[in-house]
């Protein structure tokens, strides 16, 4: 029996699983490849590139009929990519990191569901106050830009305080049993990122693939150093969890010191010692030891989590 | 139908709850509530201060006939009090934080199952070649002392590595949606503390208990500092999370200037700015809103557990 909830009622999806957007790794063939195992595939869009944007979405397109989405970073995208974003008819628009009341309206308007991801209690009323229709409650253990509060103290804060707008469990999910989890705190589906990047249709190098598959989840460490060195301009509120390397050794505490661990980043990338895209990564990464197919994960996961539903407590 | 496990059905008891040995706060009275309502009541021996275990094992015994075991903090405690315990007859005997192998053949050899409590992989190795018969899997979300892997992505990897040695899960588990949660990411039951703060039978002191009621998990924070402060004698691999107050506001990453810290941490509890001892609480302090007697609240969470998984995927 499949797992049956608001949210692929709503969608009409299989499964209860959603691809994180994870900007510049899910791509039109990884957020496909999601939609077509019965998840909800979601275009990584960052920042709003429109010739990245232009590729991924038509690969998309071309490569399912199933419903799809795009996210995009709040502090970072514009009206007009929004715009553009809309008239290409995804199932869902998410935005994560920053307020979303400036594009909440002109998404309503489009008839196009919001999914609005959080990472505090504050941000969750904000995104609620915009008329959110899907609320993504991220814990700290993502790999990737968030906060502090960890998944699973966190969502069912959250579930009682957006109740009844529904919300997914974000952040430490690599399984069927984190699916589980996540359903079991009150959640309506999992987001998942990391664990998709281990799939052959995921936008990263081999590099990157395997240090996802080398590490520990204490390998990873939650820094704001990486972005200030990459002169990445997040806003400081948000750390990023990446895959600990020799600059984190010895940078992560020195954010007082941002000309120095720019030089000092830029050296280790140009003398090798360090890959030249931070490896994203969350503490979930024990759980990934092998490179999937995406559908074919969908599908692992959900079945897992059906049958880690079932056996709980039945011992 | 009740929920069961290889733990419930180990210790013969009725939910799959245990009490966390909470040095200090986690006496007779509130071990023996728990044991009482039916969960494992385990008294807090910290260090293992004699008179204070003399009196607290005396009040557990009194009060309960069911299963209670005894914790302590393995890099303070010593083999006399270990002995002492022993002789107690505990249903468990649970070891935190450093070592277990230098007491552990002591404990086997005495009968008592051994309870291992683990933050990060090694330990969990450790905890095995120890031969530990039940590991306590504690994520960082978790109220006072820890490390920083969060409790959803962690207990399935320590599940994987113990298998078949059970693995009850610890931090964040506020409710029963976390106990559902413990469940399904593959624990025989979950380790609760910060809730049971909130409860009569809790040494705690009312503005202790106030604080609680009254913090949100964000207002929560993992430092090292507060134990330099205190001259708390703790070993530097573990930080411990505690309620944000003015002194942790001026001096959370000053762990090099130890001699200030101290000066200033007795200055600020002389003139009454902060507790006089630390309010240990956990990220998941946000689902904590009333003082409930121990044993109801242990009915409770088994009764929510359940409901959460009966409910999870079948909406």
């Amino acid at each position: 029996m499949a797992l049956r909830t608001v949210f692929t009622e709503t969608f009409g999806i299989r499964h209860p699983i959603a691809l994180a957007p994870m900007g510049g790794s899910a791509g039109g063939a990884l957020a496909a490849a999601v939609s077509n195992g019965g998840g909800l595939g979601l275009i990584g869009g960052g920042r709003g590139d429109r010739e990245w944007l232009d590729r991924e979405v038509a690969l998309a397109t071309a490569a399912t009929d199933r419903p799809w989405g795009i996210g995009f970073l709040t502090w970072a995208v514009d009206a007009e990519v929004i715009a553009w974003a809309l008239e290409k008819r995804p199932s869902a628009l998410m935005l994560s990191f920053g307020d979303p009341m400036p594009f909440a309206s002109r998404v309503r308007d489009a008839g196009v569901p919001l999914i609005v991801q959080v990472t505090d209690l504050d941000e969750a009323k904000r995104a609620l106050d915009a008329g959110a229709d899907l609320i993504v409650a991220q814990g700290g253990e993502a790999g990737g830009h968030g906060k502090g509060q960890a998944t699973l103290p966190f969502v069912p804060v959250v579930v009682d305080l957006a109740g009844p707008t529904p919300v997914l469990a974000a952040g430490g999910i690599a399984d069927g049993r984190g699916v589980a989890a996540a359903l079991v705190l009150g959640a309506v589906g999992a987001l998942v990122g990391t664990r998709f990047q281990a799939s052959p249709e995921a936008l990263v190098s081999p590099e990157t693939a395997k240090a996802i598959l080398d590490a520990s989840g204490a390998d990873t460490d939650r820094n704001r150093i990486v972005d200030i060195a990459r002169e990445a301009g997040w806003p400081a509120e948000y750390t990023a969890r990446t895959v600990r390397d020799s600059f984190l050794a010895e940078w992560h505490d020195r954010e007082d010191e941002p000309e120095a661990a720019r030089r000092a980043y830029r050296a280790a990338v140009d003398s090798g010692a360090i890959a030249s895209q931070p490896v994203w990564a969350g503490q979930a990464a024990d759980l990934i030891t092998a490179i999937e197919p995406a559908a074919d994960l969908v599908d692992r996961l959900a079945a897992e989590a059906e049958q880690a539903l079932s056996r709980a407590g039945r011992d």
